[in-house]
């Protein structure tokens, strides 16, 4: 049986950005801490959702319209205590002017840049 | 596509316990918060892990192992920005001494008794 998990004392144990580290599962899902500083990849996940939850400071996450749902660009910021789910297929850009640090939640194999990939391609470790 | 969620301002609309509301979903599963205080019941839920993340107060997940790991009791105390999964079918029973606050995933359709059910059964409305 797994041992509880200090989102924040997992948070202290690295300092790269954009490099989601895997603090336990939840059924198929991978739980995961990550520290954002800047702006992202533009990227969506066609087969998921995508859960952000904000536990320090702030972060915006811009958005480009589905397929059909025309192309208008808008943004959500969160702060802590706030989270939001990226609805699958949601082409979006995490940025955050200072840094933030935020829960994620996305099916185990789920690529972090997405349909996207580039240089921010990252597997994540478990810590 | 759907707004974010400020989860202590979701909390602050209702005061029953052992009531959990969704706040939103991600895939196939509902978030939902809840207010905890006293005991709940000895549950277990076969076919899904249960992911409990304390937003305010203190929680205690009591546990008795699964079939076949014999019956040793054991608990989890978490405090704010601590997370834990309840292993599907591990019988668990979450208790709190004052009211804490707490972030609930469950698949869609999860029973909040699981296998137990009794008078704390309830289904969650959507807040």
């Amino acid at each position: 049986m797994e041992d509880k998990v200090n989102l924040a004392e997992k948070l202290a144990t690295f300092s790269e950005r954009f490099s989601p580290k895997i603090v336990g599962r939840y059924n198929d899902d991978k739980l995961m801490v990550v520290k954002v500083h800047g702006e992202f990849t533009w990227h969506s996940h066609p087969e998921t959702d995508d859960l952000f939850l904000v536990l320090d400071g702030r972060l915006t996450i811009r958005m480009r319209g589905r397929d059909g749902e025309g192309v208008g660009e808008r943004a959500v910021e969160l702060g802590p205590g706030e989270l939001f789910v990226v609805p699958r297929g949601v082409e979006h850009c995490p940025f955050a002017a200072e840094e933030a640090h935020v829960l994620l939640i996305e099916p185990m194999g789920t690529v972090n840049t997405g349909d996207a990939g580039g240089p921010l391609t990252t597997e994540p470790e478990e810590i």
